[in-house]
């Protein structure tokens, strides 16, 4: 199994974090990675808020917990916040195609890498797509223009177990031609 | 700088393949890491056509190279096509937001993932955004629901020299609060 192959297996979603601060520049790191993501016509349609201070990660937490879920994130340590920028394609590509047609694919990439790197620093993240985002807005200031595309709460896990991971078998999903 | 870091360093658009085959197995390996991918509600939104017959490499090498582009792809050894598929969410969040809100994010991990392990493999990439997607559509026997998302060429690169990366500095697009 290659280095990259055992990263991908152990990173899974972290629902029970322990009492111990993260240090910032763990999180720096983190948003070092997330930098050096690809993105269609190197646009980089991406900005991030790096929520540490205690209080605000208090309110952010406040912010997943809709319909009772995500209780977990009472112990969340920081936050990720992606958020969608607009993107400036290449003219020979903007002229074919509407220009946020890559942007979310982008952030995608952009928030697996955050995930990745937090892993390697042994730190447990749980990416979250449903939350109170006009609320989330207002705390972090972002504007009302910008799309909020994913949250990712950070914390070291409490537990080292490594779930298996719950997945098609690859003949459902991969063909070879 | 830890692996992750490096390894996300080192992955860069391959534009210069050298003329020499790519193993099935380090496909398949690619194919695995992709699997891993997270997805929200792990609804797992996506497909895979491995094209690594030189015939068929051929034609979705001609598929990419619209106004004159990608003339590289000339030498791709191999392609992966990510498709997008219906997304079934948990019920909860069914209920409040649109089915294949996440997927496009979700595809842009599954993707980076393919990259990521292509690169501990010592294989160069080239994510491609822009191609006849009808003609792609036809060769490969997608069907006409099913959005074509991206294509990777992949082959060995002709070179090892790493470039730098033109990113914007973290100070343009990090804050902590």
């Amino acid at each position: 199994m290659s280095d990259f192959l055992e990263l991908a297996a152990r990173r899974q979603s972290c629902r029970d974090f322990a009492d111990k601060p993260v240090e910032h520049d763990k999180l720096v790191k983190c948003a070092e990675a997330a930098r050096l993501a690809p993105s269609g016509c190197n646009a980089q349609p991406w900005s991030l808020v790096v929520v540490e201070s205690p209080d605000k990660v208090k309110e952010v937490a406040a912010c997943t917990q809709l319909l009772g879920l995500n209780k977990h994130n009472d112990k969340a340590q920081a936050f990720f916040v992606a958020v969608e920028e607009p993107a400036t394609l290449m003219p020979k590509v903007a002229s074919l195609l509407d220009s946020q047609i890559f942007a979310k694919g982008d952030l995608g990439g952009f928030v697996l890498s955050l995930c990745l790197e937090a892993e390697t620093q042994g730190l447990g993240t749980c990416i979250l797509g449903m939350f109170d985002r006009p609320k989330l807005r207002e705390i972090l200031g972002i504007p009302d223009d910008r799309y909020i595309f994913l949250l990712v709460s950070v914390g070291y896990p409490a537990s080292d177990r490594v779930r298996n991971k719950i997945r098609k078998p690859a003949e459902e999903f991969v063909r070879y031609v």
